[in-house]
């Protein structure tokens, strides 16, 4: 369970493709995903529609990763998105992985003002001897 | 942009379905989140295959929601989940949902321990004027 969690907010994020295509985000993080050597798993991307027809929806989506998830939301009206990124440790350190994809992803999407944090999941208890058991159904 | 982001790590989960069975992790997600007010856009789960046949494999998974996301992957061997819900503001308040699912899958996957934190996202930046524009192709 232990591994990095990073969790961003872009703000002032070129109009674009990402931005407002949930196609487009998709296929960067996949690409971004596999660039960075995480496996991807499966996914699951939503096209919002935009507000009038001047305006176009955001987009959102998640992949689900063996080494956990990555999950994505644009705010177009606000040149915002959020980004997150988890990756356990399960088979190996896989901070470096995530820092790669989060490099590429704010390569691509190139945000103007970030904020990032960076959190350490997963302190080290101890597997519990004697959990109570639950009989499937 | 603006909206609460809950973390939690569990240790100490009761052994049962919601750590080893990711239709019944999916379904549960899925019941909380609707039975929390949110709206469920999509998903994706996998199920892992055991590391031999005495000890079952994890479940992970994500929920895509109109108010952003879920995310909950399951470490059977260690007893242990974690969870992440993140709900965005834009239409409305939405902290009490993501507070409602969140003691939802307390009360149903029984972790006898728990690190949560709440982070705010979102800070107020107001909208670039001027945000260059990157054609779409």
């Amino acid at each position: 369970m232990r591994g990095l969690h990073i969790f961003a907010d872009f703000y002032h994020c070129p109009k674009g493709k990402y931005m407002v295509s949930a196609k487009a985000l998709r296929q960067l993080c996949i690409r971004a995903s596999e660039g960075a050597g995480l496996t991807v798993l499966g996914d699951h991307f939503y096209q919002f529609n935009g507000f009038d027809a001047t305006q176009a929806g955001g987009a959102t989506g998640a992949l689900v990763l063996a080494e956990s998830h990555l999950a994505v939301h644009t705010w177009p009206e606000r040149d915002g998105a959020t980004l997150d990124i988890y990756v356990c440790n399960v088979t190996g350190d896989n901070s470096d992985k995530a820092e790669a994809l989060y490099a590429e992803l704010v390569r691509v999407i190139r945000p103007g003002d970030i904020m990032v944090e960076r959190v350490w999941r997963g302190k080290d208890v101890p597997v519990a001897d004697e959990a109570p058991t639950i009989a499937l159904p």
